[in-house]
């Protein structure tokens, strides 16, 4: 037969979808139909530079041959519909939840964690999640739309309800949401410095990591919608990823890369690097 | 007093409301809310850019200098709903009119058009419309929604009915659009060779001319949101513009840049040579 | 079962391989490996982008989905090996040309040819080659090797010998490859001026079509390797494919994309823009 | 009437001048005539871009809401000579200081400083500088030249003076430059690491803060005429901010952005968010 | 000895001044003196890319082996001091011209010219000028200045005086300036179409010719200063060369590259190119 | 005699070959034949870009004017065959040592150290590296060959032998690589953290200095083949010179930057300043 076949996989992530422990999809949803591509072509960019990556990450000193990880594509929504985009990602992570298997999302724009979330939390009552970003996304709604990236932890709240979301790297919204975050979830401002004691409280019980991309400063992530100056550093996140490494992660996700902007390819293989590392301490 | 000022005005421009015959008016709408900036800027980018040009025009022979032009700044739209942004645009524009001046509008996606065709269809039961594009534009809907770029002209279409519609450098859309074209406007595809004949059938109808800047080939606009290579040259734009000197316009759109993605600044300078050429055959 | 997808087809190109009459595969062959990615990517990119084509031709009227075509993925070649890479692609086109079916490949640097030449010529044995490039691709050898992408017609040429070549818009070489043209092909200097009289001659014959993509101007093109100004327009090109679609093709090729090198995105639209083109007149 | 804006106010500005306590202008000056436009265009791109920016600063938790700040547009200043330029800078910035509100003043090049310290310094005779750049500027003359960006802060110890200048940041200049700022100025090169010590000596002295953006490194701030790697990172400049929060401050600037080089709009973001925070620091 | 080499001789200007008929040098000049390198950096940065060029040219049928051409270098002019540039221009041009070599001068921008045409006209009384470019360069002056790329070809009509100067590719300039031509210069708007009859009327005559590049649309040439829509494509440039194949060609120049505006290196190839072209007619 | 010049001379190393102390020579070598141009262009951009630095370090308090440094240009090597390119680099560089001068090479890529290790080893038998790098280098041969850019400092240890060998700031290889690293080079993964000590351990050693500028973070050094986010800032850069400046250093390179893909100018701004760094600890 013909020897031909595509570079539709993560590097690495080579498992059939029985065999595997993680299992990586992506949601190339961004909500605009009229725009050059956005968010929306991520998964596809970030499975084509991944070739550009070794499999054994330093930082862990671990390797992804070592572990049953699978890629399953893309999830396959309704282009121009969010609650049945969202329906759409739900059915494929509680698929995956139901066989016992921790899912990898590949955003898209920051709103298909959400119904990741609520699989997850059906699940694990206990849910907790850990919310690296710039922005609080805690808006009750944006230009009156519930369902939108800028209000997305707020809805994933309306689940979990009061301090189960530790949210890190926050450096814009508004007053409100500033002031709500205080009596509703546990906020670290500009950087990672409680991280380390998160860890601690979250110790044992159910976790979902959530990275918004552009957590990161602009210099080293420019590749995105709205570039916030005053960001983590590279190695701020990947000593980040290396603390939570002992986590109970029933889950996670990377999103917000928007390639269109990525014109040095920078913000690709930064991309990349994240999910080998938080796939790793993902399966082990 | 203090004797500052702002760059809101495009160069050469410098009437009164009440003095000018021509009215230049920007409609900052891309219908998307959280993306980076897109056609949405293009009327403050072009008044800004507009500083680099001359205001003769060798290739007509006259000067901004000599004819009664107002720039009035943007229209105040609700951001993130269509429908109160196209009524908005259309209040502006009725405005004008009503003052019997031309609009001369700045877009914006080409949705924007909508509402200064029907104010103009108001005072003119028998507008044509001449329409240069890379797309059809003819979709009965888009994504089931009625009001989109991709349909503005068939929205043109129900106003003002069969063959009132001059399509030119069409070279993209569904093959049923473009069997549409065949029963229910006239269509030049690919180029405006039959632009000069168009304008002998049109001589002292009342006409809109509307251009959406991508009919120009991405080598020379690369600064819109889908690139269709294939387009007229700007030779031909110009000497397209110098064609219809002599028609009976009644108002004009310049529409689709985006300046997010013009790295080179040279799409800018394309919009703002356009809208020169246009307004100055708008005026005379 | 869980409802994802790959990308990894172009777009309009569903049929499976036993149903279709034209099958497209890639060759992301550069013979570079240590450099950042290059014509290597193209085949992946070219997918990825496919997906801002409309499936409808206007130029010819004729629509993707009225023809059989299945896009198998890329050839799996071993790295770093030249004569490897050329003898899996020779196995896949072989295999394809076997099975009655015409090959479309989709490069990769312009060797990837080769093997496909030599397959078609066992079957074809009048073969004959119709090449659009901006360079001779003549020499007899290329720092002492024989196999480059700058001896791939000459190599071609040692296999269909004289007269057999018809070469398009050639306009960058050394003065020896100029005159060894004189006496073994059919060289038309920079333009198709001549390609309606090569047709005619051609009537009947089996052809194979080659485009280097760098054959454009670098204003429309400038997302390969070495851009050489003074090619033809997107337009030229177009309608050159128009000019071939009664021609006897057994197969094509499209080769030269350099994706790192296209940061506006028009390139890669214009490469898709002529696949879709030449896979038409290929099916039809 | 006609319910028209122009986008020439920084967001968040919206005081009449009488009203308000700070008055931002631009200084549109680059001392170039016939380049692209330099940072000549910067106040124009910052009013349009500062649109991507919440109101509330979460560092100084203030937000623009509660204080009184005008925008009133541009000096208009006569193109192509420089002293006439900085006469008429000086004549925006005594009416302001004569009205007895607080200048902030948008480069241009740094040598719009100058008037604008002039006319502080007869207000204030105890004025002292706050200075962040890479550059030292304290050339006597730039090629014979006496009023230049690279000779402001020598203009400006003449006007006030030994050791009331106190340099941050400061990388690049000639050797003689660095010697003569040992018994002129107080000079802490590479960081802010001295900032808060400075801030006590300075306490309720007037004090005038003026930021070139080159103090960044170019990793976060790459457009700028002459990018000087191993600057201060945003985070630094942020805190260095916070730092100045209580100074009895009287007027500041913010200069050298210059549009052209920043292909990615990080550079604009930055100097954005930049001036909000000095706006709230010398608001409050 | 150590067998080092430096790359700053284009490529195939390999002979010896004393041997060569004609010489090339460099005005590295762009009047500014504080901004990212300008059009002073391209002489540097057309010898680094010249090694992308062939030296045969398939549009003369000439190989640059064939011709005895050097490359001397730049000249050493002093910085920030307009007169003293040109002054250090005019020396070399002199001596040049003096040991009866032809000079083919690469700027900087267009005021480079004058020096070289100063000088040739000591040498040759009955000079004439072919002049390629954008724009009039009539201006009596520019902001008061006399001296200045948009006075140059007044400037060399003082020399030179009526109807001894062939304008080509016009289109942007002052009501004034056009009008000025009509009594002064024989002017051709917008493209060469009366290229053929003035070289007939030029025969014999010693004719100098300067080439703004900014002739060229800038869909093929992007890296100049001041886009100018509506230009001539390369292949009219190259057929407007081949034309002056038999004009009594004294020396000229190529003049306005500006490299930082070049990023992806099409408009310094598009340089080199032209360079190529020019230095065989000049040398044949 | 007529006063040209070329820039082909770093900025202030301007000293004849005989009486410096330090010799500057590139080795404009990437083993690529075919691709647009990378790291094989660097040196010739590096001389160019090196007029927007200033001769005064700073950092070290050392000017370049009060040393001995010549620039005598680049190898000039053959191209297309590696074996004969490494050896015309040994010939120069051991020409330079046998004049009791100090080497300092300007890459090209990595592979270009090797022949100058050779040559400091057979001076200085007890020579060690310094090896700055994001990668290990350490493959035993790279696609099966043994002398590769991914080889190198493996190639250098066949030379020195154990534990001669520093490596800083790695973070990317296989898990082979730094196990084997474990046993016979001394490596400081992801920073420089324990430069100091190394260089009390080296001290009055000689020390052959290799910086691979892909050492710092992509943010501040986008301009080379493979990205690799996580490395170190500039500042710690500069601050690691400072660190080694009463190290005996015998020799020094700096490695891989590819100019086309520094599209702000910002690599190659990086580039100049770490040559006059090292040069000056070189000298000193």
């Amino acid at each position: 037969m013909l020897n031909t076949y595509s570079t539709s996989s993560f590097i690495g992530f080579d498992s059939n979808y029985e065999d595997s422990t993680v299992v990586m999809f992506g949601a190339p949803f961004d909500g605009t139909t009229s725009f050059r591509p956005g968010t929306r072509f991520a998964p596809a960019q970030i499975r084509i530079d991944s070739y550009g990556l070794e499999t054994y990450s330093p930082y862990l000193d671990l390797d992804l041959e070592d572990f049953k990880i699978s890629d399953i594509g893309d999830v396959d929504m309704p282009f121009g519909n969010t609650e049945k985009a969202l329906e759409a990602i739900k059915t494929t992570s509680k698929a995956i939840i139901g066989d016992e298997k921790k899912p990898l999302l590949i955003g898209g724009e920051h709103l298909v964690s959400l119904p990741v979330i609520e699989s997850l939390y059906n699940a694990y009552p206990d849910l907790h999640i850990i919310h690296f970003d710039a922005h609080t996304d805690l808006r009750e709604d944006y230009m009156g739309e519930k369902l939108s990236h800028a209000t997305v932890i707020r809805r994933a709240h309306d689940i979990l309800g009061d301090n189960r979301i530790y949210q890190f790297g926050i450096r814009s919204g508004t007053r409100e949401e500033f002031k709500w975050s205080n009596d509703h979830t546990i906020m670290n401002k500009f950087d990672l410095s409680t991280l380390e004691s998160a860890v601690k409280n979250l110790s044992g019980k159910p976790v979902y990591l959530t990275i918004d991309l552009d957590v990161l400063d602009p210099s080293v992530f420019s590749g995105t919608g709205t570039p916030e100056p005053g960001g983590i550093t590279m190695k701020e996140l990947l000593n980040g990823i290396n603390i939570m490494k002992d986590l109970n992660l029933v889950g996670a996700d990377v999103v917000e890369l928007s390639p269109s902007f990525d014109t040095s390819g920078v913000s690709t293989a930064v991309a990349c690097k994240v999910i080998r590392e938080v796939s790793l301490i993902l399966a082990k």
